[in-house]
């Protein structure tokens, strides 16, 4: 029996333009290789730096391009939160986590519902944890639970985080590969480009070239290249090179569209065997409009350890993993066919009864 | 006036083989892009791991491959050097002294001749600093001070480490850049692969790649490659497939046939420089057999600082920025033409006068 995971968030094979990014490889060495192949600054490759800025309409001196997001975040980590508290959602992304905890944060995790967090959540915990230095948020298609907040809920957070002077540090590594509904708003768009921001190419491109970018105001940008530049030196910047004659020739958005129906398939096929298999069981699971994540709580009583240990042939991963409850599992539906999908969630299904 | 730069200790772009890592980048995506595109692991591209593993005859699990060799420092001074006192040589490198000093460590000079450390230094510390976590050194062509510590050095250091459990971190990057001479076997091969020991390929192929690697004990390996996994999750893979393709059509060893003959060009009219302009003053100067530096020190009583202020269309580095004396600097010849050494030294030494 094969086994069917869950457990991988990463894009199925055929989302991956393997082609175009061959050309765009070769292309952009021929043409800028003095330059890429030798040292650059720890802002990243300039004409990626430059575009990503003109998307944001921002000045370049406030984006840094790291190898991947992820490297963006250990550095602002380290300026704002090393040995400060933090907030961050409950469930969160592990890996942001096992970042603040090797900083010596202090991790406050602030409940969500369906709808992402709540303000009320939030101001809970400032009325318990002062000046906390941000919170880490990932408000759309969020990792692991697939939910959205709507835009009221972001702007009632906003509110609540003026008032409190509390940075918001919104990562949106999924908010373009929404398969239907209309987009919601970034905190970053809605703050008036107050917040920082950080995303990644990993979704729409390509996970393996590792490139991610921050935006965040000029003098903490400053800070952060300072520190890439005093580490890592610079970026690899073969990647994000390759990754603007990628965007530069129009391979962006058709690549995403047909990234947005492969993913969009799998989505359908997970939210079906869902219903098929876990209707009417009392469990419940989020219905992300795009990404790559459902979120399963399993019928009351039911503990996903067991599930996960007793099923045969397939994997997921526990929602404890993320700071969830022991009822709870993240199932990724990026990386497996439709087909495998109905027969993995059927697999889980058995182990529960 | 054009600026003269001995500051940049980069290579000159037509050490860089653009055309065969155009084509190598296109080669190996189209081969491999699936697994070069997508997520990998901490521990690097595995056909570049093994290929490292087979040149040093360890086993893969010992190696790491990472964004540039300063990666795999960052995750050795988290792992090891955290609030820890760690060995220097003095002048070093000043980015592990960066990153040893954001990690908390009590960094310890110890200090060099014109033959690099000697056991006697090392030991002189240990009597005021018991127990430290390791020593970094680089022992061939240093930077900043060129320098080259002989095999019966390395020797009698490696007795003194072995007698008071001190681990040696050997730093590489320059060994295979040897212009003349017989190279010296690096601490690893004289300790019986019981030192970590790191390198790159940004000296002998491309620095912009970023790729370097560490070979250590295999649970320390470990312990690394769950550190990369749990931060950045993998390094970017098509750099390192680049430079696997790169080795495997044999453009390695005629390349830096290439790099060395144009380095050991320049290294040739920096000594000759020096004499030229400096000869008879007082000034000293080491003269190394490979690499990218020499080290100059002023005739006595004149302080670098002083110098590089009056010194028209002529940079380089201060010796004091790598912990060195005030009246050394670093010269860099690895980017400059010979014809412009000759200006920039000649510059230089207008300004002493």
């Amino acid at each position: 029996m094969d086994v069917i995971s869950f457990a991988r968030g990463v894009p199925a094979p055929e989302c991956l333009p393997v082609d175009e990014l061959a050309e765009c490889a070769r292309a952009v060495l021929e043409r800028d290789g003095k330059t890429i192949l030798s040292y650059g600054t720890g802002a990243g490759y300039s004409p990626l730096r430059e575009l990503i800025a003109d998307w944001f309409r921002v000045h370049p001196a406030q984006v840094i391009v790291t190898n991947g997001g992820l490297q963006g975040f250990v550095l602002l980590a380290e300026r704002l939160g090393r040995g400060q508290t933090v907030f961050v959602e409950s469930p969160t992304y592990d890996r942001p986590l096992k970042i603040l905890l090797s900083k010596g944060s202090t991790v406050v995790p602030v409940e969500m519902d369906d709808q992402g967090l709540s303000a009320q959540a939030v101001e809970e915990q400032l009325r318990m944890h002062q000046n906390p230095a941000f919170l880490y948020t990932i408000p759309t298609f969020q990792n692991p639970s697939g939910r959205t907040a709507p835009v009221e809920r972001r702007q009632a957070i906003l509110n609540v985080a003026d008032s409190h002077g509390l940075q918001i540090v919104e990562d949106d590594p999924y908010g373009l590969v929404r398969f239907e509904g209309a987009s919601v708003p970034a905190y970053f768009d809605l703050s008036d480009k107050r917040t920082i921001y950080t995303s990644s190419f990993s979704k729409t491109i390509a996970p393996g070239l590792r490139v991610g970018w921050t935006i965040l105001p000029p003098e903490l940008a400053h800070d952060l290249i300072e520190s890439a530049n005093s580490t890592y030196i610079s970026p690899v910047l073969l990647g994000q090179a390759t990754i603007y004659e990628f965007i530069s020739r129009g391979y962006f958005e058709p690549n995403l569209v047909k990234v947005k129906k492969l993913l969009g398939e799998r989505r359908d096929a997970m939210l079906a065997a869902l219903e098929k298999h876990f209707g009417g069981t009392g469990a419940h699971w989020s219905k992300p409009e795009g990404g790559y994540f459902t979120w399963l709580e399993l019928p009351p009583g039911v503990i996903a350890k067991g599930v996960l240990e007793r099923a045969q042939g397939v994997t997921a991963v526990l929602g404890t993993d993320f700071g969830g409850l022991p009822g709870s599992m993240r199932l990724a539906y990026s990386y497996v066919s439709p087909d495998e999908i109905d027969e993995g969630v059927a697999r889980l299904a058995a182990a529960v009864a």
